[in-house]
């Protein structure tokens, strides 16, 4: 596997498009529609929120996916279409009525998802006209236009593209994603695309990606929000000619979850480097639990405390905060086992604090990436979990979102 | 029930002394030693974190409030005692131990706590002889001076006292409590210590206290962060000459449980409006839910979301932050028949965004106290729970605490 230019059209088939009409920012000033055409019904999958909140698009969309087929994306940044009851509703299906209708095609092949503030009305006349003007320009979009196009506090776009090996085939996937604070795993705030030219099942494209999304996107929190429009569409159109995968147990079939795994957490970790306002990258690999699943609760604890977060920004080796965040997580761990090493110095042994070279430490916090390891010494459970510093800018961009 | 003045010495028959011994700043600037003196073994009850890591005076303390009586309190600030190991354990002991010593009782008689920096080594030498200055000085303490020897990163002493009647006897109850960070719900880095004239048995005392805390102390939350030394202790010397409380069917029971909660409420209020870095007060209501349990987790859900604290602090109306708090807290609720009111003002009906007056609202939101009020209308379940903003400054507390 090789990671390749591309992003979102490097796999052959797609085409995309993106327009300007007036959503977030001045008609004409930032992209804010992106349309996704597969050219034909191709097998597809998703991921969507599991917050009880969910907003319209995610609701059409589940509609929509139930097949496993799907021909287009359409997609708005600047109005997240969430609270807006029966008028989102309407709204939503509209959105992918005006793109079925461009394309002449029914509008359960296009898949609909919208990230931005809640409960602001749709701007329905503009995003008719943008979806109009998208389906004009099919074909004319870049992979980096269609990744800047779904950002909103986002400050650079993410993309990720690789070619692989599928039986003999090549075989490449693409995507991008965005997403910067409201940032929490199963889903938050993120949206997420992903094209392949991959001949695969939609049952097994759904297992891959659900598999896929749990090694990265659910791995991930900035914030310990989890949004209402949090999606991850992921489309296969087969012109890579592998002979289909149908089967699990398949050699194609692993060589595609892998890929995709690689795909799905460079677009996570590259989420979670743009956390609203960070400053650093935070990497907590937790080891020694008593299963995966709590590795991963113990991990998210550490990862989500405000008080960990807030000493990382300040360089401050008050390693105290992480031992705490361990011993609230809702999972088993024993105080009196736990080896803690920050930036690959340890720090604690059996939950005892080790001399601290209080400098030293100061000097390693400088560095932009942060590695913290918990060994619980418990059992053969791991877990790796992205997040970043909690800054004042952090709190600068969200004390003045809607403004 | 009026509230009256002296704190933590309001009842009669306790006394106090304070001590600068330099664990918090150099001896002599800061008061960090308090010892409480209740002149004779008296009923005690006493809650404790819930966090695994647990601080060494918790330990101890938990062994010796077993017999349901105490006679004296030591606490220090500026060292959590927490994450030491064995010598913390030690430490604990000796300082319940000099103590004792100092007031001829033996050690178990003695309840211990500690807050301030986890995982470093308690400088004994100050703290043995803060003691034995402590315990030359008893009596000579005045309750704000209590009030503030426990204070960490606190700006303001916290103390309340009340006097009531019980059964037609005039009793008294009185608290000081410190915590401004690491503050969640199930006792944070949170330390209130009570005292009382009441005769109440140990078993009462330790009902009502537990009554209390479910209503007070357990309904704030700061950042969300559950600390390793949390603790309310209460003491009862039964100088008020009140008929003993052996049973909770009685009315000197409800007038006592009733005077020992709004105590308790207050002080935790305070510990909210403390809250590091905080500009507003919040009060969430929440009702209408399934059951009383369902209401507290989703306002504790509403209450640790930083995306809704930094746009309190922002003065930014962006309700659409509660109600996904709402959604993904752990606990039913319908997106679809949610009514949300912000300062008085509705802002859902329905789960669906009313039109808003957005000058108004920011207007609004100037306010120092903000009340949030959701209605899930399903069910008669409320809760009350109580927070603060999330501001620049809390950053910078917390990114340089230990420095």
């Amino acid at each position: 596997m090789e990671e390749v230019e591309g992003g979102i059209l490097a796999a052959s088939g797609f085409s995309a498009s993106t327009v300007s009409c007036g959503i977030k920012a001045p008609k004409g000033t930032r992209k804010d529609i992106l349309l996704i055409d597969a050219g034909t019904a191709v097998a597809a999958a998703a991921v969507f929120t599991t917050n009880r909140v969910q907003a319209a698009p995610v609701l059409v969309s589940k509609e929509h996916i139930r097949t496993g087929l799907a021909r287009a994306l359409v997609i708005n940044s600047g109005n997240a279409n969430a609270c807006n009851g029966q008028k989102g509703m309407e709204d939503a299906r509209a959105m992918a009525a005006e793109t079925a209708s461009g394309l002449g095609i029914p509008a359960e092949m296009v898949l609909v998802a919208s990230t931005g503030v809640i409960g602001r009305p749709m701007p329905m006349d503009c995003i008719r006209e943008g979806i109009r003007e998208a389906v004009g320009l099919i074909g004319k979009g870049e992979g980096t236009d269609a990744a800047r196009a779904i950002m909103t506090t986002d400050t650079v776009p993410k993309e990720c593209s690789v070619r692989f090996d599928m039986d003999g085939v090549t075989v490449s996937i693409g995507g991008i994603a965005k997403g910067a604070g409201m940032i929490c795993p199963n889903m938050a705030t993120m949206i997420s695309l992903i094209t392949t030219d991959a001949a695969i099942a939609p049952g097994m494209l759904n297992k891959a990606l659900r598999h896929a999304v749990g090694k990265s996107f659910n791995c991930i929190t900035v914030d310990g929000d989890m949004s209402t429009n949090d999606t991850v569409f992921v489309l296969a159109n087969a012109k890579a000619g592998n002979s289909i995968v149908t089967s699990a147990d398949s050699s194609g079939y692993k060589a595609f979850e892998t890929a995709l795994t690689h795909v799905c957490t460079t677009l996570a970790k590259k989420i979670a480097r743009d956390g609203e306002g960070a400053t650093k990258f935070v990497e907590i690999v937790v080891k020694g639990a008593r299963s995966d699943t709590d590795a991963r609760v113990i991990g998210l604890s550490v990862a989500n405390s405000a008080l960990v977060k807030t000493a990382i920004y300040g360089k401050d080796p008050n390693w105290g905060r992480i031992l705490c965040a361990v011993g609230y997580a809702d999972a088993p761990s024993d105080p009196d086992t736990i080896d803690l090493f920050l930036c690959g110095h340890p720090l604690t042994r059996n939950g005892m604090g080790l001399p601290l070279d209080e400098p030293l430490m100061r000097k390693a916090l400088e560095a932009n990436e942060i590695p913290i390891v918990i060994d619980l010494n418990m059992g053969d459970g791991t877990a790796t979990i992205w997040t970043c510093d909690l800054s004042h800018e952090y709190v600068t961009v969200n004390a003045e979102y809607t403004t």
